[in-house]
């Protein structure tokens, strides 16, 4: 777990990590939210909508912000202030998703870092784009 | 679950519902995430930091706009294009949220809502406020 503290969140300071997508994954957010809508959880109705299986929730892959912020950048410290996302693309089970995050506004003094956010899939497709604001626990 | 078309989407249209936060989301959101964050998996570290317990991880409250979208406003035909959140408020298990939206622009020609969000504990307290924009899919 990386532990950066305001002083080190550099302009342009990037972190990633690789993470594929699971049917369990898909199973545990119907059990957290009971969001039983059919595009994530029915086949036939997504691919009756030219998709070609049911689709990952897109607040699912919007959950590894919470890994990147909490874990890689800042990590240890971090305190999530506010998140803006955008879906580009759908998610499926099985796609390996890039989680990569970049500083590109800081402020040493303030305490406060934003990041930008992008998700990639297996084919180097966009599948979300985002912001990620983050302040800093004391040590 | 609701059946909004972009016809029904009138601004001042609300929907909410109430989701109690147990610690088996928590440890669902460990288990999609692998976010080991000690705010979220460590009551001594979080408590040293002036909060009263582990605090529920902040997408794992925002996940709720998921359901909020997917089943109740304007959910089955639901397409979540974006989702902006600000964290104002730090969420504890068992705590009972009450989740609402409310439609604030709509265009039933271009088939898109922006909805705003917001979510209130037991006290009555804001701890997540958003926008979320949706589009729909085809009957």
């Amino acid at each position: 777990m990386n532990q950066y503290r305001p002083k080190d969140m550099a302009v342009g300071l990037s972190e990633s990590f690789k993470v594929t997508i699971t049917q369990k994954m898909l199973e545990n957010f119907l059990e957290i939210t009971s969001d039983t809508n059919p595009l994530h959880n029915d086949a036939s109705f997504a691919k009756e909508r030219d998709y070609k299986d049911r689709v990952a929730y897109g607040m699912l892959t919007a959950s590894f912000i919470s890994t990147l912020a909490g874990v890689y950048l800042p990590g240890k410290y971090s305190l999530i202030q506010s998140v803006e996302t955008k879906f580009v693309r759908p998610v499926y089970v099985g796609d390996e998703l890039t989680v990569s995050g970049t500083v590109i506004n800081t402020s040493e003094a303030a305490g406060q870092s934003e990041i930008k956010v992008l998700i990639t899939n297996q084919n180097n497709e966009k599948v979300l784009r985002g912001v990620l604001k983050v302040g800093f626990l004391n040590e």
